[in-house]
């Protein structure tokens, strides 16, 4: 008997993925209906009564629509799927009527639901229809930009999607040299933060001893990772990605190891926006790599600062005073631009600029009041703490594009993580080791005629 | 190496159920919290931040509660857990502002959403969450029997199963010797229609060439079937379930089956209720089995008439015309009840009993119009026909107390079953074979005072 | 998509028992023909060329005959399927011109090798081959009864059968409550010791925590167990089987075990006898559950002296002066032949019956000088040494009947293993505790007027 | 829970090579003994008490050997690990004196027996063991060339290997774009016929629809592929293995495939030199494949000719009268040499060169009276038949270089394997089809001064 592979037999036949369509008939009168009518069809008894042939024909009609016939049908689910009005205005008669009553609430939100999301769970119900509907929202997603009023219809995808890829659902697996080739080439594409560069340097990522690169996958949808972090088990806090990514380096025997480094985190799948899984997979592998290694003790990230450097010059072009001209000069010295340079640069502008960057990373503000660099919004929001500034730590094109060069460890302390997320989320406190905190005084100094106008500075752990 | 199961090690590293708890930290000032405080902490930031440990506290704070602290604990869910009032008020009151518009509808639903289904989402976090929460709906459906107004917190539960239960998720397995004992013994277990006595009955039903046993299962709750079919593979339609189920019979060569014969299918789990599985698995398994066994042409169920003779005996009792005085004398012949009088009866009692069976079948209903009878509901829905009624079909005990003896058979038509469901649905036709329709032409016979006042006589395929 | 059973597919894919035959042509005009042509055609050049035809066509054949053509064919092979004489010859003619050539040597081992040897490799290479070859070896071992002159065809079966089943090429497995209920039959089929009644008392064996059961498979047999070792965690030396295997004692919490007992240990297959698995398996066991418990600091058996009383009554009635009027009294005491005599003996009599045990177990030989009790021989064999002896430790019927429901401890002292065996093996020499060598003196005194001329008598470490 | 690989887990388990190392006490006083030490110990009583400390302590101390060490170790093999010389003695005797006993003659065999085949049977128990002994004999095979007289040790080697890579106890293996890196990584290298450039080259060959790659296994050896055959599924009769390989060829659809090219076959281990896997594995694929997909109906190879140019040129220089000038010039002419003469040659040129081609391969002989060519040796030895020379087939450097870039089509079928295969094994009857023999008429027609002497050829099928 041959086998083509066990390991996928055996998750196929768990993830069902496999399942065969159950043609009961041939799904009657419809199977050559528009997506519109095979969308009622789907939702009233027909579909109920075709097991999932109706879900399945809906899937395979959707894949054939060019972008503007999927513009059309997202604006069918808008317009013509939304709730049963008659329910609606009898529900709400009933709430008017006692609007403390838990009945009278709950009837008014289920007479509110649309229907759409009743046609979303009977399309997941085909083989493959989770893997449809992820792509659905990829191309919902993209028609948002220009069709902002689609977004009720996004509000419940994203709804049904934070239900469904609900932790309790979701598989954390280890990924190795012994993974399959097929899922070991999805994590090459996806990698989004320090791109793969083919198979060896996969596995040097994968492979070594002192290498762990862990994902969550879905049981509905398990040829596909939906996010995954790769780990670098050190002897120190890293200061350098070069030297984690480098080709010739030597692995750091396990007995030596004290740190285990986060340093690339990548989501697999667009359609997946919105629904959070980077805080419990960074959890679950302190928590793992915690039982399985006893001498670590250091949890640390090594970090971009994506929104650094563009920060800054918006900061030196508005001249609002916020800068002074040494800053500004720094800022927009043209031998900074590039490695001689920075590696040139003496020691008064390098603490100039790590101060910049500690100051964008306490006080750079977005529209809501959160950290304006997402990558800072998400460690601190998950309770980690600035941890300590690196210089030249990537001196990539990149690197030098976004940052001067400049990344940040985050640091998960375990005994701090929950109450650092409570004061971030409730009073937007910034936890800051002192290292951070001194080049803030740095650049207070520097900095003095604002001081006093920063009512809203966060008040630092 | 020793290796307990290797299967049991696949699925559970999908299953994810041995996840071990992540304590970072140690839930912090909440380890020993009553579960009201626990509850609130858990849609709280506090709970967002300690990954799980929150939920993981609550799953064990509950499991040590008695039934008054449960009970206590439900009627929090309904008066505290309720939608957010101000965010309702104001969603309202944008929504009369424009009732037509998508956005103010949608918004209305999300404001809406009682707390507690984040808080149910947040306990499915935690390793053996599903269990707990299914355990959990256990409890409160207890409790709905005395405290109907709890009857808005199971609608939340029975919302969230039914989504996270969706056909999509489920994973049909066989079942046979080769499953581990421990599924097997919750096969004893549960079923529910012809109770297996041990484990060589058990061997029988799963082990023979002729038989067969699906169950589906969910990925986060795999050790527990949550409801599965017996099939027995034969010559021809089936017309006693003590021939199937005998000890010492000979299996059917697989040459020779032309029937696949349901005769028996057992919802495993109560926590469950209201979330439709039946449907699915029938036609999942007509359809495997068609692809399985080419010769198959033929699939029916042997099934029981649980209310026939309560039913009979009130209509009897009512004295309202329905029934004559012959009908009458049969329903209460003492004779009739036990098996030696109904092998004893002559082919017009026969025939006058089987009468009222199709009578009951078809003409018999609840209050809200659909069929009294609950295996004719789950059938006729599923767009089955009935097919044939069965003399001395079954003859256990059970058998004879609750419809003398008579079993009857539902055919699934694979090119009927769409529309014998819609026409169900729609205006409750109960498609029937021509056979139990010239049974109820007896009885109209015998019936002919009340024939002309039948309006709602349901119309006959 | 229907999965009979994830397990049983990893498994059959790697032993890969349901490999399809290799149908080329029709295994052309030996299709019908008799086993001996098939043997013939098998180590023919037609053999080779049919891939695995003519062997699979052969087990066929094999399996029709009665037992009348089973001796025919067994004979053939002892008379038809011997060396090639002519090689032999040839090899024998240059080994005589020089004997101490390595080259010699070995055209002669190799020129005198039966041409059964390749019958039986390529019987095995057929689906289902190994299955088949230790069946008939089983039925050899049964012909060899009346008919010793084919114990030359048993010889190369125990020859390839020990190659085969090489320690080296079988797999450890743990049997527990997850096991397919396949396997368990066939454990509660083979247990040899202590019968298993059903499967109640099956689950007590390997479904408590403090029990434990493991078996050696071969991968290319591998839903048949070759033996298994049943084993209970105590917290002391164990001194009744029935209290181990008691329906409704309480499985001793993990914290608290401290010692291991191997109660039962069983071989399943006849047809591998003379393949030695039963010390590798003790100690593979011993070495898993040391590195699993670490608490675990003593390894016993509980085990029966199945020769105990034969070998009392044929001394006694030997009338060699071995033993005194006392014993002999004793050894025919019609009061000690069941229960209640036994639990009434007095001091006297029960250290008499001990003594003599003792005697038995250390000094009872059989005509190869080895211990006559068959279990001493092996566990002695495995380096353990007679540690107890329990009074009244096997109170069924079985126990009294053999040996007046005396049971022995063997111990497994990690560090005293090698050192026993080699004594055992190379000066006969039996390891025994303080307390057994006490029970010893006891013996002598009695029996003194033997003493002086039992020069063969063991020491005792 | 984290889970490196599913996959491994199971097969490792089954092959027990995650097998941990009993160490019952410390394998006394051999711990740091030399290896000649080692070797005594392991099949005194010692290793056999030491469960399996003592081989894992040899296979430990091997390791570290050097070349010298290694080469005294298999001198010491040979000259202290023969038969026991008093044993034999004894056989010898007794076989005189009844030289037609069956007794007799297996006593000598098993008298006659090298202590060395017990010695690697006692390696072969320890964890990793069989892995051992593979690379081993591959030490050994390097050491053979300068040392013939070790041939004696290898005779066992490969006699003890047979027996234990019996087919029986292989396991088939498809291997795909689902295999574990770390297996796929080991194709590539072991590709010996054309080989793999890299990732993407070994992605066309295992992924694309009509394109397979199977190796066998063993269980306890299940991370090495033994051998492994990589088939195109085509429309016809492939005349070019560049087609094959070609990076942008469009995928056969399978609807229109009709047959199967084995265009390479690999042996992986060279320590397993002598243990036949080709023969099996072609025929087991071919039955799979016809089980697969009935469509096809024509299993051909498109094998190399590796030995053409060498013995052409050979021929030609011998001057023995076989060639005549005309087939002296093409052989030697320059213009022949490389691709662009080649492609420019006439038909008659072309004509001559396939006609010496087919010459070659039907009567080329070795000095054993087999064919010249050992893949045609291979193929015809199956069973296969010489089907059709290829002109311009192989345009690599190696091709043109070793056969003027022809290559040849072995044709195997299925009702014609085992009578080909009796007629070449007995009589050295080569199968060729019409078209081949039509060319090696052309070559009588030239070459007609020789053809009376030819007593020696073969006949053709």
């Amino acid at each position: 008997m041959t086998e083509t592979s066990i390991f996928w037999k055996v998750i196929e036949s768990v993830s069902d993925q496999g399942r065969r369509l159950i043609r009961l008939g041939d799904a009657g009168n419809v199977r050559n209906a528009p997506i519109e009518v095979l969308s009622r069809a789907l939702v009233s008894e027909k579909g109920e009564a075709s097991g999932v042939a109706v879900a399945d024909l809906f899937i395979e009609r959707y894949r054939s629509l060019d972008e503007d016939a999927k513009l059309e049908f997202f604006a069918l689910l808008r317009d013509e799927f939304g709730p049963d009005t008659a329910r609606l205005d009898a529900a709400l008669a009933s709430y008017r009527a006692d609007e403390e009553s838990p009945r009278g609430q709950s009837d008014l939100h289920y007479a509110t639901e649309p229907l759409r999301q009743e046609l979303l769970r009977r399309i997941n119900a085909a083989p493959g229809g989770i893997a449809a509907l992820v792509g659905m929202r990829a191309d919902l997603l993209d028609a948002l930009r220009e069709h902002p009023d689609l977004s009720v219809v996004d509000d419940d995808f994203e709804h049904l999607f934070r239900s469904w890829f609900n932790r309790g659902f979701l598989v954390l697996t280890r990924i190795d040299w012994q993974t399959p080739a097929a899922i070991l080439e999805k994590i090459i594409e996806y990698e989004a933060v320090h791109a793969i560069d083919g198979w060896e340097d996969l596995r040097r990522r994968v492979d070594a001893p002192d290498r762990r690169l862990y994902a969550f996958f879905h049981p509905a949808l398990i040829d596909i990772p939906l996010i995954f972090v790769e780990v670098a088990l050190t002897r120190d806090n890293p200061d350098s990605i070069q030297e984690i990514l480098a080709e010739d380096r030597k692995p750091v025997p396990v007995e030596e190891v004290s740190t285990a480094v986060f340093y690339s985190i990548s989501n697999c799948q667009r359609g997946l926006r919105g629904v959070a899984f980077g805080s419990f997979l960074i959890k679950q592998v302190v928590d793992d790599l915690r039982q399985e290694l006893d001498r670590l003790n250091s949890f640390v990230t090594l970090s971009p600062i994506p929104g650094l450097r563009q920060w800054l010059t918006d900061q030196a072009d508005a001249d609002d005073g916020l800068f002074g001209d040494q800053e500004k000069a720094v800022v927009s010295e043209p031998a900074l631009q590039d490695l001689p340079g920075l590696e040139d640069a003496d020691a008064e502008v390098r603490k100039s600029l790590l101060a910049l960057a500690a100051h964008y990373l306490v006080q750079g503000k977005a529209r809501d009041g959160r950290p304006a660099d997402p990558v800072a919004r998400f460690h601190l929001g998950n309770g980690a703490r600035l941890d300590r500034l690196n210089w030249l730590a990537d001196t990539s094109v990149t690197g030098l594009a976004r940052s001067f060069g400049i990344m940040v460890n985050y640091r998960y302390v375990i005994d701090e993580i929950e109450a650092n997320h409570e004061a971030f989320a409730n009073q937007g406190t910034i936890a800051a080791s002192s290292s951070v905190r001194r080049l803030l005084r740095v650049q207070r100094t520097v900095d003095r005629t604002k001081s006093r106008s920063e009512t809203t500075e966060p008040s630092l752990t």
